[in-house]
């Protein structure tokens, strides 16, 4: 594979647009006894005759049988292997509620638990608290002072948090305080690499000052803190290709990843429909658009074949709007497959279909995964297939002379 | 992959013939509104039955969505990962006129152009100047002495020269002289790394002699210089696989880039014909036989479908003859794409169909871009394709006990 910097010498600009249709957890499953998967079942006319003139392939997310989490599905979308490109759990959580982070921060997931008098954990989740409370417990967590740094504290849902620290010299590579089982202790923070030492200290502090600050609560009373991580410092997919690029997303997790690589949040509606409407208004100011359909994977996760269907038919009613806004390429995948008898993420390849004047017809009746192991594209990473759009978008010199 | 190391100690010697039968720019495209390729229009019976029999795939030239040049085009076929070696434009050209290199050698491409008074660039072309006056002016130039070395210049076409500077010391990584737009003047060329900075003071020093000795001419009063390059030290394909290997190419283009790998150079006419009859001709002195048809390139950028199509029917017609030499191993393929109406190299994977008695056939009913996607090669890089030839021409010994 061309590395990012290789890419970045062949992009070139062109006056042409490019729509990433993602379907979250696309990739489905037949159920036992029938034949069809839930994007087989789905009635799409309108995907299938794109299929017919456009290209065809499946995609593995990360790697044959690796299950991708949202982080690592998006990122190879955006033609960064995740292999290389990984993005901290503390950071996911904070791009997940919208929280801007800057370079000076070392950002950890948090849980609300519950200790008895000994210190010891007895419940690692506090009783799945009220999103609420979770709030109220913040402000006061936020109020833990420590010299040199500031920190910020929001609630997500439920028990959990995520906590900012936003100072000089925090480096990631600590261990986990989590304990796993109840009956022991958190454990204290552990610097694994010398930088972070600095580090280790501060959150060993905030979460003794954590206890002090909860010990009167109920069940509420201690912290747990894991996934530390700084704001990773990829590079823009915007400067890679010469891109304005859009994110359209109804959910913030998502719309956060898309600003990692450098692209613009778009307010939208809740519905597909409404995405589209989103994406029509500000059509002329960008080159290329990531619409996010997150209800596919929901449904998958349900383990609801039939409302998984309803959303990729209620997404197929959607691309005569979508094509008629002239799209130059126009990709329709997943970030993975969420096949609903699965009910969970799973490693299955994702269908992809590439559309562009400029494709060697596959001739496809139908997107469905059975054609999409018959298509040009063939069987690639994601991350492949970043530079296969820009050269559809005739984004791309040359190799070489 | 493996490295080329790793086959060379797998290579053994047997008495065995290869032909790599190579149409430049070979895949293709529909045209708007209709249905086959250049390759699928064409009829080609005589290939259609080595489908049948053989195998077929599709190989992508350096990655999916890169469009390669005609250099790493060749080495992806030679089985050189065309990332990993990469050969500079000033050797392409100097191998383009069939100049011969030596490993002390560092050449550049030249361009006649035209500077006014003051030094600044008029016409970076110099109106592109006949082909003559450029292999008179060339001999001035040939004139200029650098002490220690020696300096060889020769045409190319119109205002278009190659310079070698031959000498001790002289490593590549230098910036290139051309300003990129009228007005400017030459920039001096920098070395990017510590090792050129001798080859820099050269390259400077020739470049202001230059001046001198084309001070009274017009337009071609002024040189550009840029693509400076060594000539590489490529592991030899005869070396590697043990293999004695001819190439037979109407273009010097494509015997250079044999020669850089180890092949010979054999004499031939210009028709597909001729090229077979060079072919018989040295059979038995070689085991390799790389046969170069340039001409469905040169259709694909004119955008003349019909005329690629014949040159297919036209290079299909002498596979009787071919095939009567008995080679143990055939392949047919291109080394890129040249859509017709695409005018121009493109990304598209390039068909391959590769004949030998160990075929596990495919039982194609054509060789076809459609029927090369279900080829039981699958879809490839073309650098896979050289063990895969050796493997089929039982010159690979088992890996591993």
């Amino acid at each position: 594979m061309l590395s990012l910097e290789d890419l970045k010498a062949l992009a070139h600009p062109a006056d042409t647009k490019i729509v990433l249709f993602v379907l979250d957890g696309l990739g489905g499953l037949t159920r036992k006894g029938e034949s069809q998967t839930e994007l087989e079942a789905a009635r799409t006319p309108n995907l299938d005759r794109l299929a017919g003139e456009g290209n065809l392939g499946l995609a593995d997310p990360v790697a044959p049988g690796i299950t991708p989490g949202s982080g690592p599905g998006h990122l190879g979308l955006f033609g960064y292997d995740p292999l290389q490109y990984r993005i901290g759990r503390g950071v996911l959580e904070a791009v997940g509620i919208d929280l801007e982070m800057t370079e000076r921060d070392l950002a950890a997931r948090g849980n609300f638990c519950s200790v008895d008098a000994h210190g010891l954990s007895t419940d690692r989740r506090a009783g799945r608290i009220p999103t609420e409370v979770c709030a109220q417990l913040t402000l006061l967590l936020e109020k833990i002072g420590i010299p040199g740094l500031e920190v910020i504290v929001r609630p997500v849902r439920e028990h959990r948090f995520v906590v900012l620290f936003r100072g000089d010299g925090l480096e990631e590579g600590l261990s986990e305080t989590d304990p796993q089982e109840t009956g022991k202790p958190p454990l204290p923070v552990r610097a694994e690499v010398f930088a972070a030492k600095k580090a280790a200290g501060v959150a060993n502090q905030f979460v003794s000052e954590a206890r002090r600050v909860l010990s009167s609560e109920h069940p509420a009373n201690m912290v747990l803190l894991r996934g530390f991580s700084k704001y990773p410092s990829l590079p823009k997919l915007t400067e890679i290709y010469g891109l304005r690029a859009a994110v359209i997303a109804v959910y913030p997790m998502y719309r956060g990843l898309a600003k990692l690589v450098g692209m613009q949040a778009v307010k939208t509606g809740d519905t597909v429909a409404e995405e589209i409407t989103a994406l029509e208004s500000v059509y002329g100011r960008f080159d290329f658009f990531f619409v996010h359909v997150k209800k596919t994977d929901s449904a998958g996760e349900d383990g609801n074949f039939e409302k998984k269907v309803a959303v990729i038919e209620e997404a197929d009613a959607q691309i005569p709007r979508l094509m008629s806004l002239k799209p130059d390429v126009l990709v329709v995948t997943g970030d993975h497959s969420t096949p609903a008898p699965f009910k969970a993420h799973s490693w299955h390849p994702v269908p992809v279909l590439l559309w562009s004047k400029w494709c060697r017809p596959d001739a496809a009746a139908k997107f469905s995964e059975r054609e999409c192991r018959f298509g040009g594209i063939g069987h690639i990473r994601a991350a492949e297939l970043m530079p296969l759009i820009m050269a559809h978008a005739e984004r791309l010199a040359k190799f070489g002379a």
